[in-house]
């Protein structure tokens, strides 16, 4: 994405994160989906930019995304936004139309941010807790988005149906974590025996064109974490 | 609210909660402003219908909205819902039109989620830990809400200005509690010195005719406490 209009202005939408943060991976999707061009303000690691500072005062956390320099911080309400503000420019909805529809995905998005990231925590080493009790709260969840899967993706590909949506970007930003915390900890969380419709899914979410250079790889995760182990436990990232 | 109607069957909308959980009282004040007749399903302390288990299988939580039989879980997330199934009934909306101000909201409710309800928990003695730090950050918080105000309000009566909106709500919910808390545990957080604005919201908001007979007043919850003290350690309500 290019960084510098022709004038030399700030790009219209920008994008304070880092590339190993679910959260900051979950704007980026969104943006892609929509064909939103934007500039990528990569933080680095145990730092936190004067920009960050001033554009998340309250909790001082990426991602943030700035829209002609207005702030806008949390991930998912970020998606939302993005999908409110680019709703007409044929791309499809990221967020389902029918109000219970809306509500069932925003349920499980909150679930999911409830239930995956303190497990990964554990799991990663960064937080010191019981791992197999963190790797078996995190079997059942998923075991619970299993069921999620089949109720709304109603046979088809995505949570959302035939296309990517809100839910497929709640809980698919974590993929690239979840299959590193695998390794880290010698556990087995998305088991085509247990979470087959998931696995699945997870193949085919990763593979997708708005996503697949985007959310990294667990090789790449499990290097970022023996390199920032120590940085990590201070920092917190991700969440 | 009329519960059964002339067929005998279920209402078209029934409220699964119980009269002293802000959660709940969430839900209801966003059906009195739309004026969206409902059936009202009291939970006893301590014990879980059946009805409530059905509903909300994974969390088992109040409050729980039925709409023509089919459940929605987490007050936020109703109030959402609320606001866009009764969208053009010829009541305000809830939330704003524009995105911005719309993730300004969502922000600022999940922040207030974030820090209200620990703190009363522990104000109120049903978490042992420390009083004064507990104290210390709701006032922080209550801070920081004051500035929320100011920017939302833009010199109006509400957050969501000429009418209460869904950070009113929000944070409204938890007026009753706060005020008791500050009884239980000799504490001043709503304090007219600190934050002139939001104290003044508060009396309008309480006195506001959607809100007066729902978010309860503190004498009544200090006495729910005292009352249900042991109950409510083990079944955490409020949440």
């Amino acid at each position: 994405m290019s960084s510098i209009n022709s004038s030399g202005e700030p790009a219209a939408v920008r994008v304070v994160g880092g590339w190993a943060s679910p959260f900051v991976n979950r704007v980026v999707v969104a943006l892609k989906l929509k064909g939103v061009v934007h500039e990528m303000l990569q933080e680095t690691v145990g730092k936190k930019s004067e920009l960050l500072l001033r554009s998340n005062p309250v909790h001082k956390k990426i991602p943030v995304l700035l829209h002609h320099g207005k702030p806008i911080a949390e991930s998912l309400i970020i998606v939302e936004y993005i999908d409110e503000v680019w709703a007409s420019n044929g791309a499809p909805a990221i967020l389902p139309r029918d109000p219970h529809g809306r509500a069932v995905e925003r349920f499980w998005a909150q679930y999911i941010d409830d239930k995956i990231p303190p497990g990964i925590r554990v799991l990663r080493g960064s937080v010191a807790q019981d791992k197999d009790k963190a790797a078996g709260e995190m079997s059942t969840a998923l075991q619970h988005l299993e069921e999620a899967f089949v109720e709304c993706s109603q046979g088809k590909q995505y949570f959302g149906g035939d296309n990517i949506g809100y839910l497929d970007i709640a809980l698919g930003s974590f993929l690239g974590w979840i299959k590193a915390v695998e390794k880290i900890a010698g556990v087995e969380l998305l088991n085509e025996a247990k979470v087959p419709n998931l696995a699945a899914w997870a193949d085919r979410f990763c593979a997708h064109p708005a996503v697949v250079d985007v959310v990294p790889d667990a090789d790449r995760l499990v290097e970022f974490t023996v390199q920032h182990a120590a940085l990590l436990r201070a920092v917190n990232v991700p969440k």
